[in-house]
C-alpha cells in the first residue's frame, strides 16, 4: 500500500503503458448486421396456427391488466373489459390494427451519438446481464451484489467492444436503500458509459427520473426525446396472462414519452405456460400482442420490441433450464413470429449453470447461435449472466465476449478474389515446404485471422508449466485487465454535475417521504 | 478385492440393477438426417473461382504422387507424369470425369446391420476421436496411450448413442509393437463394439488385415465386401501436394476391395497453406479431387468421401487453432464444394484446448454447429478430442456426447397441432396459476423435454451442497459409470475365435519376419 501511494508519475506512466500492453486483443466497437438469411423451424402453416391461438388466446380468455386507467383506454380503443377481474379481451381485429401501429425499426440513442444503433431489421445488439441479485468471480465467491460490484460490471462491460448497449443494471445494488437506488444506477450509466441504457419501468417515477436524467446526459429537451428513443425498458409478463399494475405505470410513462420497452412474457413451457413449445409460444405471442397493442393505443408508432423467452422448466425438479434445445426452437420461432408482425425482436444469452464451466459454456453456444440465426435484433444478458439469472459473473462476461467475438468474425464475408485465392502463392511453395515465410503470408499474417482474447492456444507443456490455467482463470485475469486498463468515457463536466445535482436533489425529496 | 471376489450372485444382480439406475439417460441410437438447408458462405461465383483455381492447381503445378504404380496408373488415365520429380498433372477434364464416377452416397456395413448408415445425402454421422497419442483423465491426467486405455475408449464410445461409427483407434496403444498393434485394435473393434470402423491404411497388409478381420466378423466373402462396403480410411494429404507412398498403397487396397476412403488434405491455412482461407479451400479442393481422381481410376465407382479439415494457425505460436471463426467458415465453405461434386462430405468436432474448459466447449459448439448445419455426412473425432488432437479425453468424451444430443434434440421437428397449441390447457389455467399439475402437462411432462445426461440443472444451494462439481468433474464420474454398466455387444463365440485365430497367425507371421 505504502508502495503504491508513493508511486512517481514515471512509474504511474510505465504502469499505464504496461497496462495497455496487457490489454486483450479486441476488434473495435462496430454495428453487426447478419448477412445470413434467418434460421426458422416453423413453415407458413405452423406460424399462422401458432398466432391464431394467440389471437383466440386475446379474444376469448384475454390478459388481466392490474391497472384501472390501462382498462379504461383499453375500453375506450374498444376492448371488451371486465371491471371485477381486471380482465381484457380484444378481438384479433382490433389486435392487428394496433400492433401494425409499432414501427418495425427505430433508432435507439447513446449519449455517445457514434454509439447509436438500429432496432430492427437485420441488426443484432448485445446488452450485458441485467437484474441478477448475486454477483461472483473466482477471488470472492458468490455474493450478494453491491452498489460497487455493479459499478465494476458496468466498467468491465464498457471495456468489451462487442456490447452495443449498457443495458438494465448487471447486478443490483443491495446495499443502497430500495427507493433511491435507481437514481445511483443511472448515475452510473450516464458517468462509466457512453451507451445507451435501460429506464427501471417499476411505477412511473423511475421513469421519469430516467427521461430526466437522460435529458441532461445528451442535453436535449424531454419534447426532444420525444421523437429520439434513447431508454430501453424490459416488461414482463408475469406469466400466465397477468400484466402486474406497477409494470403498466411504468409502460405508460415510458410509451407515452417515446421510450423503448420490450415486452417479454416468462413463459416457462410446463410451469407458467403448457408443456408443449407451440402452447408456450401462442402464449407468448398472446401476452406480448396484447401488451404491444396497448401501448400503441397510448402513443401509436411508439417504439416496442417483442421479447423472447420460452424455455422449459427441467421436470425433474422444476427449476427453469436455459440454452436448451427447447430454447433454441422457441428463440428461433420466435424471430418468426416476430417477423409476420413486423416487429423487432429480443431474445437473450442464457444458461443454467452453477458455475463457469463447460456446461455454461455449451449452454450459452446454444444460446447464441439460436439467438444471432434468428434474427434477434436485441440480445439481452449477451454477457455475464450465469445461474438461470441468479448472478452475474465477472469471467463469464469476459467469456461470453469471447463467444460473441467469434460468433461475429465468423459471420464476416468470405472474401473470394485473385489475391485471396493465392494461385501465385501455392504455385511459389513446392510440394512439402510451409507457407510461413511467403510473401502472400508476410503482407497479411497479421490481420489474416481473428485475435482470440481468451482461448489459450499454446501447446500443453507451455501453458501448463504456465500454470495450468482453464479459461475460466484466464478469464478472471483479463477481467482484471480491463478494469485496470478501463477508462471512463469523455462527459463535460456541466452534465456530470447537472446529473449529480439531480440525484442529490431526488434522493433529498425521497428520503422526505 | 476379497469382497469383491466374494460377492454373490443375488449381490451381483443387486449391483447390476443399481449401475443401470446410475445409467445416464439417452435418446435411443437413430440414424440423423438434418432438416434443414445447409448454411452457405460463398455465392455461385465465389464457389466457382475456387474450383477453377483448384482445378488450375491441378494442371499446372500438380501433386507429388510418390507411389510408382499410382504414377504408372494414373500416367495410362492421360494424367501428365513427371517420372524424376513424382508430379502428376491432370487436366480439368480428366478430374471432373473421373470424379464424376464416384458416388453420390453409400452404405456403410457394419456388423450389426441395425448399425448400417448411410454417408451422403441430408445424413449426418459421427465417429468418436481417432488417432491421439495422448489419453486423459481426471484421475490419472495425461499419459501416453495403452492398450487398456483404448479399449476403454472404445468401450466408453460404445455406450454413447449419438454415436453412429466405431471409427478409428481411439487412442494409440504405445505400449504395443507398432508392426501388429493394428491386430489388436481391429480385434478389439470387433469384440467390443457393433459399429462400423476404420481400417489402418499405412502400407497394403494392414488393409489386407481388416478386410481379412471384417469379413469374419460380417460372415461375408471377400469377393461379397467388394460390393458392401464395411471399412473407412482416412487418406490424408501432407499438405502443400504430396501423397505420401504408404497411404497410397493402403488407398489402392481399399480402393480396389470397394471400401470408402475418406480424403483429407491437412490444409492449415498460414502453414501448408495459403494464410487466406479462400486460397486454403482451392488447394484443399486441387488436393482432395486429385487424389479422388486416382481413387476412381482404380476402381470406378468406389465410396470416397471428400473430407475437410482446413483450419488456421496461431500466428503468434504457429501452433494449429482449431473451432475458430475461420475454421467455421471453411467446414460451411467445404460442404458447399463437396455437394458442387457430388460426393459425401467429412468434417470434425475439433478444439485448440488443453484441458476440458469452457474454452473446449466453445470451440466444440462451433465446430459441430458448423460441421452440422454445413450437412457434413461424417463428422470425425466428433466425441473425445482435446488438444488439437493430441489427446483423447474421457470426459471429453461425455460432454461431446451432451452437445450431440442437444445438437440433435433441437433440430426435431417443432410440432404445431391442437394438442401442442394447448387452448385448453392455456383456458383452464387461470391467471397467474401454474401449469404443473393440470391433465395437459401430467399426460406429456416425462417425455415433452430433451433429457441431458451431464447438465446440472439444480439450484445453487444444491449444487453446492453436494459437492459444486463441474461439468468436467460430472463428466468423469459418468464416464465411470458407462464403463461400470457397459455390456459387449451380442457376438458368435464362433466368430470371435475365429477373429482370435487370426489375430494370434498374424502376430506370429510379423513376429517372425
Amino acid at each position: 500500500m505504502a508502495m503504491a501511494r508513493g508511486m512517481t508519475d514515471s512509474r504511474a506512466k510505465r504502469k499505464s503503458r504496461r497496462d495497455a500492453a496487457l490489454t486483450p486483443p479486441q476488434p473495435d466497437w462496430q454495428r453487426f448486421s447478419n448477412p445470413f438469411p434467418p434460421l426458422t423451424v416453423l413453415d407458413n402453416d405452423g406460424l399462422a396456427r401458432i398466432d391464431d391461438t394467440a389471437l383466440k388466446i386475446l379474444e376469448e380468455l384475454g390478459l388481466q391488466f392490474q391497472n384501472p386507467e390501462a382498462l379504461d383506454i383499453m375500453q375506450a380503443h374498444g376492448a371488451e373489459v371486465d371491471r371485477e377481474s381486471a380482465m381484457v379481451r380484444m378481438d384479433r381485429g382490433l389486435v392487428r390494427e394496433m400492433v401494425a401501429k409499432a414501427p418495425t425499426s427505430f433508432t435507439l440513442h447513446a449519449r455517445n451519438p457514434d454509439r447509436n444503433v438500429t432496432i430492427g431489421g437485420n441488426w443484432v445488439n448485445f446488452a450485458p446481464v441485467a437484474g441478477p441479485p448475486f454477483v461472483s468471480d473466482l477471488d470472492l465467491g458468490r455474493r450478494p451484489g453491491t452498489f460497487a460490484d455493479q459499478c465494476n460490471l458496468i466498467r468491465l462491460h464498457q471495456s468489451l467492444n462487442v456490447l452495443h448497449l449498457a443495458g438494465a443494471a448487471p447486478v443490483e445494488a443491495t446495499d443502497l436503500p430500495a427507493e433511491s437506488r435507481h437514481l445511483d444506477f443511472y448515475e452510473a450509466q450516464i458517468t462509466l458509459t457512453d451507451r445507451a441504457w435501460n429506464a427501471r419501468a417499476i411505477g412511473s417515477e423511475r421513469v421519469e427520473d430516467a427521461l430526466e436524467m437522460v435529458a441532461l446526459a445528451r442535453g436535449r429537451t424531454r419534447e426532444q426525446l420525444i421523437d429520439e428513443p434513447s431508454l430501453l425498458t424490459v416488461i414482463n409478463v408475469n406469466s400466465p396472462r397477468i400484466v402486474d399494475n406497477e409494470l403498466l405505470a411504468g409502460l405508460m410513462a415510458m410509451t407515452r414519452n417515446g421510450q423503448g420497452i420490450i415486452v417479454t412474457p416468462f413463459t416457462l413451457a410446463g410451469a407458467m405456460s403448457p408443456v408443449t413449445i407451440a402452447g408456450a409460444l401462442a402464449q407468448q405471442t398472446a401476452e406480448a400482442m396484447g401488451v404491444i397493442a396497448f401501448s400503441q393505443m397510448l402513443r401509436p408508432g411508439a417504439p416496442v420490441i417483442m421479447g423472447g423467452f420460452t424455455s422449459n422448466v427441467d421436470m425433474k425438479s422444476g427449476a427453469p433450464a436455459f440454452g436448451t434445445p427447447e430454447y433454441v426452437q422457441a428463440v428461433i420461432a420466435g424471430g418468426q413470429i416476430a417477423r409476420r408482425w413486423g416487429l423487432p425482436y429480443r431474445s437473450s444469452n442464457v444458461n443454467s449453470s452453477n458455475v463457469v464451466d463447460a456446461q455454461a459454456a455449451a449452454e450459452s453456444m446454444m444460446s447464441l447461435w439460436a439467438s444471432i440465426m434468428s434474427h434477434a435484433n436485441l440480445v439481452n444478458h449477451a454477457v455475464g449472466w450465469l445461474e438461470g439469472g441468479l448472478t452475474a459473473s465477472l469471467e463469464k462476461s469476459v467469456l461470453d465476449a469471447e463467444l460473441i467475438g467469434s460468433m461475429r468474425a465468423w459471420m464476416r464475408p468470405l472474401e473470394v478474389d485473385d489475391d485471396s485465392l493465392a494461385f501465385e502463392a501455392i504455385a511459389e511453395t513446392p510440394p512439402g515446404a510451409h507457407f510461413f515465410g511467403n510473401a502472400h503470408t508476410m503482407a497479411r499474417y497479421q490481420t489474416a485471422f481473428h485475435s482470440p482474447m481468451l482461448a489459450d492456444l499454446r501447446p500443453f507443456e507451455t501453458w501448463a508449466e504456465d500454470g495450468a490455467h482453464t479459461a475460466t482463470d484466464r478469464a478472471n485475469r483479463l477481467a482484471k485487465t480491463l478494469l485496470q486498463s478501463y477508462q471512463a468515457p469523455p462527459l463535460e463536466i456541466a452534465v456530470r454535475d447537472a446529473v449529480s445535482d439531480y440525484v442529490a436533489r431526488r434522493k433529498a425529496q425521497t428520503n422526505a417521504h
